[in-house]
């Protein structure tokens, strides 16, 4: 594993991301596909609203509502701040926070301490993140495990992006036997490992695939919310070429209820596009164990820890409302609610 | 229960919320859902447009026709005269009057006054409302009863409306047991008793939970005309936030059928978004005894009776030519007639 | 029957309808159904297009082509213009006329000149026109017949509009009984009866209603084309209100389709909307023996007999190459083409 | 067969089309259909995106990539030009060349230098090109036989197109009995021949009635892309006229799934409408052995074979990454791949 100092190159990559992902159309044109479903609604629901109760568990971890704030990397000027802001609305709120890609970290130390973030949120889920393109380029358990442990992450997101990659200029674009290699090295791993796709979605297919490889859960990050292939696209061309590869992934609705009927027993995030109350509800009450956002996050992460709690307690309480007007005092009898089609 | 004076909050909101009514877009974006049937038109109708009969009776009373006046509150200052003004037309039309809430009558008796319109519509149905949460805040058999015959009114209905109250701040958000708590009391009320919701609708689930408690009616009131949450939401913030939330409902049209298909022999109302003489026909073959609205009837009640008079019989006409050329030639008749889906 | 001089008024109406049908946007929102449907195009289509051949026979005459000229009436100062125009390029083209309402003419025989138009057109199928509206008010097989012989015609149509008649100040809204006196009349009368609608449709129980009575055909004159609702709305406001009503009816191709099934022996005519050849083609192939259009010749026939036959022209010329390009060389075989449904 | 010196009229058409094809909007309003497609986005497709490989034979000759250029006639002027530019670029990528109607090379000899272009694609297929209507005007073995070999083609494409003749002044429209005309003549030819339409789509139907008949493959030239209704249109008229009539045809999906199931061994082309790689990939996985686009590659091949190169390339990239993230390496495992239908 090299170390060459943190190329200009690289950084002027991740900041352009940033800078795209602020300031660009970025948001897929399809939608979720959530707006398909209704949540329904019970006029006498026989709740309390001040008695909603939002507690769960997640990969071993209690979490206060079912919650984790999504992936993101910030480059290196930024990264420190943005992390240390959403360590900290994670402590405060008792929620997961997922770190964006470590990779840089490994491959140049002097990036690490924007990544240790556990002293800003030392009972809070956090979970590092790798991308799995990296295990055709050396990467194996020893890196792996590096990422954890100097972060002290309670578990890793492994992420899957072969669209993402074919799109940027030299992107790790060998997938190749990967599938093999999830099945030898997972099972290995001494901390919990979660799948994720960047925002084109896990289908039931993948979820096949890497059935018995020993996942602790898998993250669909579906269509619908940030398109990835549209950040590189702009990334690269300051304009949007190939729109339809850019619009390609399986809505996230789809991907949930795909890989749910899939793999029965997985513990599922639903993520990609999520962001209001109401879809939290309609994922939660298709089978998610906890949903993610990632992009609506990434302004107030650059203001402050305070515009990042802000934020989710907005979504939270309208996750409330909607449980309390469909009826659901909780998080178990939310699961079992079933959705109706939307029509009207 | 305690009788403060009329305090200014109150009065403030209700006034905001009869502004937010006349002013703000509270109407659903989506649909009640009747556009998606259609009356069968018969070119060869074997009736006679200046026959038609509309008469019929409901909860006891006769009616000329199979119309409410809908619920509303009008604020301390401006509820003498809409009151007022709504029972002159219902007086003049023969058709039923739903009151609004009565709450701020009985806790401030100085607001009696403006609800007594018993002798300006001394045949008409008059129904008195009160919300069903404040069966958690004390309210029982004495103090519904209290508010019916305080009025001389023929019969209550109770509204339910947990997504109106979960925007509303210090709404009343206890929701819980009232069920059980409807099958006790209900029965014991020495007149008819309905239940509505405010505009997002009656499930099929609801009405199974109230089967057997002794309601003599219910009124779907469902989504695609005013949405209470947006009114709330105006009126709060006087911008749309939560715009989600403020879509959430039930269609009118499938709440009736849903309701219908769940309780075969209950008497029902449709309202939420009733605006024309076909809406109300198909309502009718759908299975609505009555038809009822509110919103429209607001700035015509501010007005004058003849104005409340003139828009409903605007609405009347309609309905008999919709019976005329669908081959009805009363209500009977209507209600044998088959919808058909709207394709075109 | 009463005689009084053409009073003013009627004389008024009808002028305001041409005015009307010449300038506002009485066309049907809706559609008339045919483009939910696809003739299958035939890249090999085994014939030769200038051997097409058009030939019919409808209520016992020879046509050139399966078209009628649909019924107008024109009010007293231009109906002798116009019917002279139509029956002049009926006469041209082979085709048939239908003409407008002939009870101007029973009621004020000074009009009787301007339906006068067998000079115009000596072999020409030529259709009279009555209200069936008018058998509640005294008219029977004298008064049908008079209508037929006093202008030469083949037969006699009579059109049925309830909805129509309903928004028509003073409108005959006296539907009653008239299929009874149907099946008692028709048998009875010494030349073909064709039942139409006005542009608002025959249904599949308005068939087996008249089914037996001894009409020689249904012309389905459906929704998707001009509106007569729309036409009386704007004569008598001068503005669209009730906007619904005056979108009510059952679209052409569901009319042609529904009457079809109840009476699939029944000589059909197809008219509301047809606009195109690629129309009368798609409901020749449906089960119509003709089409029919009427608005669209309005203008050509006010300038001259060529203007219209110039516009229908055009149109047979369609025919003729949708025929083509499905591989239907006659009518024969285009009655054997079965449509698909459109989707893209 | 006639040699008249190439008259202006011809050659004034032929340029005409090439000015309306560049200018106007000869584009279909509907679409190709496989936008209704999705292609399953796999996130661990177990590919590695530099290692797709592209390779097919088609016709007996191998292609670096599944793809022809379509058949563009360019009128004496330009013809030379672009057909030149066309074959440059088809022997830089290793992909086929279909030409434009040989035609008036035939009628004409001092035309046919502009054809013969296989000094500038030594080794790639090409497909020289007639219209089927001309087997009615006397063309048979021997004039199908001297296009072929005067360019050194290595087979032939008969274009079928009733519609584009029937709306081209003095087109030819006499398409009777040429279906047993192919079955006798097909076989005697000493080369391959290809049935295509030129943009309104070969059907079930076609597919059957040339069943047997010896053709080596069937371009389904659908409806979606350029519409040669239109560009008739337009060039008659300078406006579009029909509108109906120029929207006519069988979208490119629709055909290809049509044919594909009529005849599941014959070789088909995916043409109409095939703008991107995506589009590409889908009509691959549907059954395509190759696809073609022809219009799109006007404008480059007026400017340099460097233009087309680029134009296709861009294709081809986004075709590899389309396979890459479907999970399939090669045409084999694409051809195995299920499509889903689209949604959100
Ligand atoms: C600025 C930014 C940086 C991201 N970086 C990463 C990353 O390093 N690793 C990762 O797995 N996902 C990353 N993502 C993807 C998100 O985790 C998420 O899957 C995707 O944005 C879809 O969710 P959203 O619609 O809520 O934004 C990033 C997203 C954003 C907006
Ligand atoms: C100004 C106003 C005040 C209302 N007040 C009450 C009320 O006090 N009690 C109640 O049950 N519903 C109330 N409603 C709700 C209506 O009764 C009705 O259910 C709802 O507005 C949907 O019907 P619409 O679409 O015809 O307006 C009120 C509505 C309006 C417009
Ligand atoms: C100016 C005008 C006058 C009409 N007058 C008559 C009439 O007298 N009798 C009748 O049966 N239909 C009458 N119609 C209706 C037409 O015959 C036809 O049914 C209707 O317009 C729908 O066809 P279209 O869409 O082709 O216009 C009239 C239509 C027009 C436009
Ligand atoms: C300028 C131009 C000339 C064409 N000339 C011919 C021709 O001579 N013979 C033929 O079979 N098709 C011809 N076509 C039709 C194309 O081969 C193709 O079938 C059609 O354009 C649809 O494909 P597209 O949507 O990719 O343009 C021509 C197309 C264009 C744009």
């Amino acid at each position: 594993m090299s170390s060459p100092p943190l190329g200009p190159r690289l950084e002027a990559r991740k900041l352009k991301h940033l800078e795209v992902c602020l300031h660009y159309p970025v948001e897929f044109e399809r939608t979720t596909g959530f707006e398909r479903f209704e949540l329904p609604y019970r006029a006498l629901p026989e709740s309390d609203l001040s008695r909603i109760d939002l507690r769960t568990r997640f990969l071993g971890k209690p979490l206060a509502a079912p919650l984790l704030i999504g992936a993101m990397t910030g480059g290196a000027a930024r990264a420190a701040l943005i992390n240390r802001h959403l360590a900290e609305a994670a402590q405060r709120l008792g929620i997961g926070l997922m770190l964006g890609s470590q990779r840089v970290m490994l491959e140049h130390p002097e990036a690490l301490a924007s990544f240790q973030v556990r002293r800003y949120a030392p009972e809070a889920l956090l979970i590092g993140n790798l991308g799995v393109a990296q295990l055709n380029k050396g990467y194996g358990a020893a890196e792996l495990t590096r990422a954890v442990s100097l972060i002290q992450a309670d578990a890793l997101a492994l992420h899957t992006n072969p669209l993402q990659e074919a799109l940027q200029p030299g992107g790790d674009a060998d997938f190749s036997a990967l599938v093999p290699k999830l099945h030898a090295l997972v099972p290995e791993l001494p901390f919990p490992v979660l799948l994720k796709e960047v925002g084109h979605g896990l289908s039931p297919a993948v979820a096949a695939a890497v059935e018995g490889a020993g996942f602790a859960a898998l993250d669909v990050a579906g269509a619908g919310g940030t398109s990835w292939a549209k950040v590189e696209l702009y990334a690269r061309y300051g304009e949007l070429r190939h729109p339809e590869l850019a619009e390609w992934g399986i809505p996230t609705a789809d991907a949930l209820l795909g890989v749910r009927r899939a793999l029965p027993e997985m513990p599922l995030v639903a993520s990609g596009g999520v962001r209001t109350g109401l879809d939290a509800a309609k994922a939660l009450a298709m089978g998610a164990q906890v949903v993610a956002l990632a992009r609506p996050l990434l302004a107030p992460a650059l203001e402050s820890a305070e515009a990042v709690v802000a934020h989710l307690k907005t979504l939270l309480w309208e996750l409330r409302v909607a449980m309390h007007c469909a009826g659901a005092s909780d998080l178990a009898a939310l699961a079992r609610t079933e959705l109706l089609p939307r029509r009207a």
